[in-house]
């Protein structure tokens, strides 16, 4: 079985994930993200694109109560009705949820998010954000049983019952763990982690258990989610964890043949 | 079982039915709207509100890819969301879906509408909506047979894969027929069917299956769609059909007991 995370920023042609689905034999949950459909609907709608920069390196997207509202319209509305609707004129019985349908995705709520602002450290709190720590796989379970494929998204529902806007990466590989996933595959719109991230031939083919930690530290912005994400599958057991690209021919397969950042035990 | 559909107009208190939910015993499918908030959606994004008045005199939103997508965002991301949010909060394991998912509600799509403009009927073709027709229970009573909540929203699917703005009340009619439901509770920010739309004091607390039709008749608007969905159900043997308030403690209680208008055997 196979989770598939479908990211969510512009330029991320999903006809070719969609036709592939229609010969592939593997059971498959799909997760996707939509930040470039939030940030369009944010920004026609005059509300600013805040970004927190973590102590920890991390961007995050600020997240008050009427962002949270458009976070849901945009993933939970456009975005994943729209894959859902492609899929079904397919033929693929697909049901589209968020983390907060039947507790699927739960999430400790970030209580107070440490952010660098010239060079000094501040406290945010309130913030609608987490991070995804409990997948309740028994909904999952339940839909692949019966032959439909979930199409899940952000956001997940914390521990004490808010939505929160949570990483997709992040959520697909704890939901990769959960499931006991034969492969994870974080799929984007660039070919993998590249060495340079202003050169598409720089691509990091492989990172071997040793050298995750390194791999981390140098990647950047949305791609040091993803790795992050991959290094938390791979270490607790996820078999084949791969970064590659969405915008190709038979994308699936050609992740799992190795095309692609590709996660080794070495 | 119950089908309970909560209006999407202005002014609906969803706390009511929510906590009430947490006493509930019978098991229970909701249904809800949200033309209030893909009203405020469209007006600021400066989309016009058009409104197509059909020959068989009933009002049809103007549905075309754009309102469509807004649509979506309205009805499973904001109001859906909200929904499970607050059921999850109180406990209830709810689970949020839209007629596209599992093809829940599948629908015949307008391939043409006729409409008056100026006294003369006029030909619409490719709009975005239609009628549900069929309910494919399947996914429905896997939920509730383990216990989880469905809460349901259009648009529907149609029979050649459209995402189609379709009306919520029939839709929930058809879903009462399909899974033999014990009643259709339609609940909205009325309390009932009125003789006179501007006082709320002229309720119409029965109508016996030989006036269904002259009732039909003088309903208007949103109403008319209400009393069309419940002369459905009740002519497909759903034993009790109320159409009443939201905005009371223990709405659905209430209702079962007679509050509203009921419809009867007589």
């Amino acid at each position: 079985m196979l989770v598939v995370k479908i990211g969510g920023s512009k330029g991320i042609n999903l006809d070719n994930i969609v036709k592939e689905l229609i010969h592939l034999n593997e059971k498959i949950v799909l997760v996707h993200g939509a930040s470039d459909e939030l940030n369009e609907l944010q920004q026609k709608l005059g509300i600013p694109l805040e970004t927190y920069n973590l102590e920890s390196g991390f961007e995050s997207r600020k997240t008050d109560e009427k962002v949270l509202e458009l976070f849901e319209m945009a993933y939970c509305g456009k975005m994943n009705k729209k894959i859902v609707e492609m899929l079904q004129a397919k033929g693929i019985n697909a049901v589209g949820l968020s983390g907060i349908d039947g507790r699927i995705f739960e999430a400790k709520r970030n209580s107070a998010i440490r952010i660098k602002e010239n060079e000094k450290i501040k406290l945010v709190k309130n913030d609608l954000s987490g991070r995804t720590e409990k997948v309740n796989a028994q909904l999952i379970k339940l839909l692949l049983d019966n032959n439909f494929v979930p199409v899940l998204t952000p956001p997940a529902i914390s521990f004490d019952n808010k939505a929160v806007n949570v990483d997709g990466d992040f959520s697909a590989a704890v939901l990769a763990v959960e499931l006991k996933a034969d492969a994870l595959l974080l799929l984007s719109n660039v070919s993998g982690l590249l060495e340079n991230i202003d050169n598409e031939n720089s691509l990091i083919k492989k990172i071997s258990s040793k050298n995750i930690d390194s791999a981390l530290d140098s990647a950047k912005g949305r791609m040091k989610k993803k790795v992050l994400a991959a290094k938390n599958a791979f270490e607790k057991g996820v078999q084949k964890v791969v970064i590659g690209s969405a915008n190709i021919e038979n994308p699936i397969k050609s992740a799992l043949n190795g095309q692609g950042t590709v996660f080794l035990n070495e």
